[in-house]
């Protein structure tokens, strides 16, 4: 009997055994909590509120990045026609700055230093589109950032030490509106920019419509970057048909050393493209041979137009082919081995994978089907290894690292996922509302990550709190580690993201303060230096700042001089930024920890004028002020 | 035996039942998850993987708006000296808009169109620093939110149907920053707007600093909202000694008619403000009876000043109170019942609650201590009912439903919760790092919701992942649900929110369509209206955009025109926005749907210029598009 009870006991106790270890397991992790103070708060309370599933506590989970943490990616992402660039965490989805680069931000005085001015030029805005991390060996090397504006055919780099931009190129000669662009070739000897819009050439030719397909161009323009500083150049030009080039990609790896672009209105209509763009059943990928089209330019077979050297591929043999594509391709992206390239049909249902294998067969053996406009087109038959039916709407593709792409579905707002190893789709996933381009963990380099996929959706309707008839775009942050594609995250954004590169956060290396440097012009250190030079009209402000200070507190000037001043922040400590607004003046720059800026203005209103510091700094803060006076002409 | 058998089988499953109920309990709400296709992917991997806590699982649930379901509160905040205003969801943190105000933005084409470049006059940028949510009976009623720009004297209304800018009033006559303000009386009549800076008046008028003593003055500006329609006009303005203006609020129930500005600097230094406006132990809060002087300015006992009426308080007995509060400070703020004004030291480690009820006694029996500059000086003993030592650096306070008061300690880098009962402190909680204002859900009206609670950081530090070295501010979103404060998210916020307003998101009805009206100035709904009419040097053109085209698509101007171009999206369906973008004319405007916008440009660059949709809003948005022509002159 008691041996009995014993095992009763035991049995019993061994089935409580289990069960309390399943429930410690879990309830050690998401366990039940009673708040503090009494107040009841268990997280079945919290989780059942709304009736909340365990796909939604997982998603949750996933992208809350906790107090202490940091995200794992840096998510950089065009701003559009805000002329930005936005930076987020993944997977968190939190914006952690944006970057001024082609459009004025007070914020950081971006458009009213000298230096900043001077980069803008006569534009005041530009439309950013698609973002490109340096690359060494087809991989991100967190260096730089370059970025197109399609609207005033620009291109900018953007320090990634400092997330500053550096140098705005442009207008680069010749090209109008260089959207097929921003694909950078595997060690970012060229930024590639391809003319959405045919144009007459050089700028300011004049040519009336009914000359279009006489005198209008299209072009890519090869833009050089110096490997040591990331300078960019106008390195040579390519003359192109009068088509509208929309994307681009570099080749990699076996097929490096090839660009390719998609084309659209191949009919060449200058008049209602949504129809008159759409007739034919195909049109192009050009396959461009670039260190072929770089050595005919170092031999000087171009000619000089707009101050570019143009080179015409007709005088180059080998140099570009016409790949057949079905309807309007959008994107064209290479696979992280290079061994193919894939056009996305927009107005067909359909992605074509190319073989670069078979293509450079086809070029080998000559084994071409005509030509148009000069140009050698190959046989579509003989060189595109699939053609998937992956939904409506195909725009573009990424990669993961198990050799599968993922295609954007405009029209059927979805993301396909389909296989490089037999070109079948594996999965779809509803993404709100019509994406334009996805984004991939490194997704278009050689070497993908897989994990997180980010897709850039055009529309949000409903999903958002309504912030009236001008809806937020939205990225939707998709979990890839699972064979089945899901949406972790809806993130609402800022118009307007049109593609985004994702690289793993420990590539890029920051700094945090800008160096001390006494020859910097204008610097200052020591607040005995700080001081007001005059030179006839001329006035020079040597002013320093820290907290909670500046140096001078006090400028005199008079009524029409022309004044400059030059503002070194002291803080040579981490996040201690301070601002100088002036009153009515419409001045304002930022001084990052160590930075000089400078500003220059004509003293044209009398009176008394405020300064202060525009970026919260201290505790004294609100007493960081100084003022400039204007003496009135006699 | 069998029947011990069965004891033994029934104790063993008895255990067990107990154990899974206890498992499934918790499984069923978070519990452990095969991802789909085969892939393992457990809770409890997750959760694991940064040994996450429970606090954490609870955060993550709490801040997390699953796809399908809204945010339940607006965050309002400041954008600072970006000009902007920046609106979030609340709990998920997600920056839902950017708001453009004193600061052109190209997405939008805020600053380029006629309307708006006309609103934002001779200034490229603005300091935007209080938002203020107009109000009814002292609660948010959700019409239109109210900004100050501290650079240049101005003050903003955005409709909050549309969420954009409507109108800018300023600069604002006599008032040399405008910090101490953006605190709205309780049915919206005036926002109050107090000088930071003292300056000589009006504007423009030149006085030495070793004057500032005699010419400089300090100046409060009520301005006047008319109630049907949000319209700002300059009411009356108020001679105030030059001493700095930092914060104001505005009576509310029992003391309404009444505001309260803190103020610093009352030792008139002009120089070295961090070290000269710190000498004294106590400053003021000015207590003014608004009502009062609203009838002294009917019935004309002002000065015309700059175009402004200004009241000398000296002239209207009982208009304005000194009240002693400690060393410079910063916030003042008025309980939801309006009994007691709040003082936050800054420089002393203390908040001050006085008694409105004292206060009135005081007032009504001329219990006074003689005066400064002329104004009466409250007994500091008599109307103060406690001095709590929250910790260092107090800068503002909020409510919550329960009769707790929250401050921001920015020295100390905290929030301190203390009861409006007992006037004790209850609970601190660490932010991170330097809190400036703090925004509780509706917690600066007559109601607070309690609930959540957002404290605005100044400094990020190591937080996120490193931008630079200027890193980004940081909002904390703070649970307020139980005794005990706890941090839910850390999001990293653009420079540089100084203030925020956090709103029940049902108080706000948008649009999502711009009414159809044929009276427009320019508009066009029929393709077969759209044109283009010459008169002289004058083109005027009425162009309409749908999915996917322009009418017209092609535009023929002279070299040196006059260029007028309406632009009316009429596509009348939630959020299919068409964007208008013209290459090399530096021009973009977004018309949201059933909207018209206007550009007007001199056509000086000959050439072509095509021009596209900028905002993407279809499978055929690139085909959106058509040609400038600018025929060279002769």
């Amino acid at each position: 009997m008691e041996k009995d009870n014993y095992k009763k006991i035991a049995l019993a106790i061994t089935g409580l055994v289990v069960g309390i270890v399943m429930a410690v397991f879990l309830s050690a992790r998401f366990g039940s909590a009673t708040g503090d103070g009494g107040a009841t708060t268990t997280l079945g309370a919290t989780a059942a509120k709304d009736g909340v599933s365990e796909e939604v506590v997982e998603a949750a989970l996933k992208t809350y990045v906790p107090p202490g943490k940091l995200d794992e990616y840096y998510l950089f992402a065009s701003g559009g026609h805000s002329g930005n660039v936005f930076v987020y965490g993944v997977p968190s989805m939190r914006r952690l700055r944006t970057i001024p680069v082609f459009s004025k931000e007070s914020a950081v005085g971006y458009g009213w230093t000298e230096e900043s001015k001077k980069m803008l030029g006569e534009y005041t805005w530009g439309d950013a589109h698609h973002p490109a991390l340096s690359e060494t060996a087809g991989d991100y090397d967190g260096r730089w950032l370059f970025i197109n504006d399609n609207a005033n055919s620009r291109l900018a780099r953007i320090d990634l030490k400092t997330f500053t931009t550096e140098q705005i190129l442009g207008p680069i000669p010749n090209i109008y509106g260089p959207h097929g662009s921003a694909f950078i070739t595997p060690n970012s000897e060229y930024f590639m920019m391809a003319s959405r819009f045919a144009g007459p050439i050089p700028y300011g030719k004049y040519a009336p419509l009914d000359k279009f397909k006489e005198e209008y161009m299209g072009l890519l323009a090869a833009v050089a970057i110096d490997p040591k500083n990331g300078h960019m150049s106008v390195g040579w030009e390519l003359l192109l048909p009068p088509w509208s080039y929309d994307l681009s990609d570099a080749g990699k790896k076996v097929s490096d050393g090839w660009a390719f672009l998609t084309t659209y209105n191949t009919e060449e209509a200058s008049t209602l493209l949504e129809v008159n763009a759409s007739q034919r059943e195909r049109d192009y990928i050009v396959a461009l041979n670039w260190k072929l089209l770089e050595q005919a330019a170092k031999e000087g077979k171009y000619k000089e137009i707009g101050g570019a050297k143009v080179i015409d591929p007709r005088e180059v043999p080998g140099s570009i082919y016409l790949v057949p594509c079905a309807k309007s391709p959008h994107g064209v992206d290479v696979s992280p081995d290079g061994k193919y390239f894939i056009g996305n049909g927009k107005l067909s249902p359909t992605v074509t994978v190319f073989s670069f294998e078979k293509f450079m067969e086809a070029v080998k053996n000559k084994d071409l089907k005509g030509e148009e406009r000069g140009l050698p087109i190959v046989n579509y038959e003989h060189v595109r290894v699939a053609e998937i039916e992956v939904g409506l709407g195909p725009l573009h593709t990424q990669f993961d690292n198990e050799g599968n792409a993922y295609t954007t579905l405009f029209v059927e707002s979805a993301v396909a996922k389909w296989s490089l190893k037999d070109f079948k789709v594996k999965d779809k996933v509803t993404v709100h509302y019509s994406p334009g381009h996805l984004s991939a963990a490194e997704g278009d380099t050689v070497s993908p990550d897989g994990k997180y996929l980010v897709s850039l959706n055009k529309l949000a309707k409903d999903k958002f709190l309504s912030v009236g008839p001008s809806h937020p775009e939205s990225m939707q942050l998709v979990d890839l580690t699972s064979q089945k594609m899901k949406i972790l995250y809806d993130n609402p954004v800022d118009p307007e993201p049109h593609y985004a590169q994702m690289i793993k956060a420990d590539k890029i290396k920051t700094i945090e303060v800008y160096p001390k440097d006494e020859k910097r012009e204008g610097v200052v250190y020591k607040k005995e230096d700080a001081r007001v030079v005059r030179s006839g009209n001329k006035v020079t402000v040597y002013m320093m700042g820290y907290r909670s200070r500046y140096y001078p507190d006090q400028i005199e000037v008079n009524e029409g001089d022309h004044v400059t001043i030059y503002y070194t922040n002291t803080d040579l400590d981490e996040d201690i930024t301070h601002g100088l607004g002036i009153m009515f003046y419409d001045l304002n720059l930022e001084s990052q920890p160590g930075e000089t800026g400078k500003i220059e203005f004509i003293a044209k209103k009398p009176g008394v004028f405020p300064y202060y510091c525009t970026n919260f700094c201290s505790a004294l803060h609100q007493e960081m002020q100084g003022f400039l006076l204007v003496k009135p002409k006699q």
